[in-house]
């Protein structure tokens, strides 16, 4: 393609398992907010068993990055998280609202995958709030405002009759969420025709918030992923103004 | 089976769509609550396009009802609700509390099925309060008591990965809900391996919460639907404390 919106970085890539001082098969899945002037990483790891462990890594120009010694959060062993993140925590989004660092994560076990909701104010004390999905629900990015004095998120449940869509829920307190409605659906013979689901969390721009969300078409080779871009409104995060047709990578 | 706990009573059916004074095809899957000292019946019937209608019947014996002249609950046009109620409004379930009747419903649309809750105080006014699920949740019945100020319900998410278990959920306000944990799990080469659900409003009894919940057996003729028991602690009713081994309908 001709001159594309979003161009790979050549450096890539700027962090591998080997760079890891712990014991780690992979390293995917990342988000980045930049906290203090600098960058902080966390990405999502497998240990060797396959589980997935969350690290951190910093970085003075958001290029090269340097992980700490330990991992950020591991499952925790007991209480009403323990049960649900036994088999690992997973893929991580960032939000940075009034002051704090909200982490949406997902959450595996047994009873499926749901997605946990951690916060931290320094990247170092880590305190989780809540389980804010049944199962089975991947991908929640949450709005780094408040709309009428409640927290607004895009999620992605899915089932056979509403297969893999976007949806927005509001919570006046992080726990509790409702006034559910679908916002956006896979199109049809489009490259996101088999599903989408919420990417990043969303950017303020003069025009509306900017969400980059992630599409998958099914080929007879498996899935493939890309990135898409939807403009929300500013005052009404439910309204989608429009969507680009294309993919940006 | 000898002595069964619940026997069939031979006046059966105590209501069908001829008795009705609107055209119907069908009447089925019943709420009755005790209410003024009379007793009311909402059922779901399905029109002849298909779709599902909420009727009402009045009775003061609790075997003989009259249905009233009108339909008691159709989907509304537009807004929030007509959405996705656009292919019916199905399976209610009555719960008394504070002096108000909560019922919830299934909305069902090219969505999905929902959980609408909908309120009364006198069965001729109706009040539609939140859509309170995302796709594809039905089988939602709520305590008629809160606990430590929350409004509690059991409810049955399904997935592939979690497939058709009853969990239990809080909310502040009745639109809002979370900290969802599973309480109850099919159980495997046993009448209900396939799924269970929950079924009628708890009933609270000396010992317990008794909560009669639906499972399913499959067959190669079909499905197998039956009724079983399950006692939930009085004052934390995330605690099963029993469940029956066998079925009772």
């Amino acid at each position: 393609m001709a001159s594309p919106l979003v161009k790979r970085y050549e450096g890539n890539p700027i962090l591998t398992h080997s760079d890891v001082p712990y014991p780690v098969a992979t390293v995917h899945n990342a988000a980045v907010v930049k906290h203090d002037g600098k960058y902080v990483m966390l990405f999502r790891a497998h240990r060797e068993n396959g589980r997935s462990i969350l690290g951190l890594a910093d970085s003075d120009d958001g290029f090269s990055f340097t992980p700490r010694p330990e991992p950020f959060m591991v499952p925790v062993a007991d209480g009403p998280f323990g049960e649900y993140e036994a088999f690992g925590v997973e893929d991580p989004r960032i939000c940075h609202i009034d002051g704090e660092y909200l982490i949406t994560y997902s959450a595996y076990s047994k009873h499926g995958v749901r997605i946990g909701l951690a916060k931290t104010k320094d990247f170092v004390e880590l305190e989780r709030v809540a389980l804010i999905t049944q199962a089975d629900l991947r991908n929640v990015v949450i709005f780094p405002k408040k709309f009428n004095g409640k927290y607004v998120r895009l999620d992605r449940p899915h089932s056979e009759i509403s297969p893999w869509s976007i949806w927005i829920s509001y919570s006046p307190d992080l726990v509790h969420w409702g006034e559910s409605r679908v916002v956006m659906k896979p199109v049809q013979y489009h490259w996101d025709e088999m599903k989408i689901g919420p990417g990043a969390t969303p950017i303020e721009t003069r025009q509306g918030w900017l969400h980059i969300y992630h599409g998958v078409f099914p080929t007879m080779d498996g899935s493939v992923y890309r990135l898409g871009v939807a403009l929300h409104d500013l005052d009404d995060p439910s309204k989608v103004l429009s969507v680009s047709d294309r993919w940006i990578l």
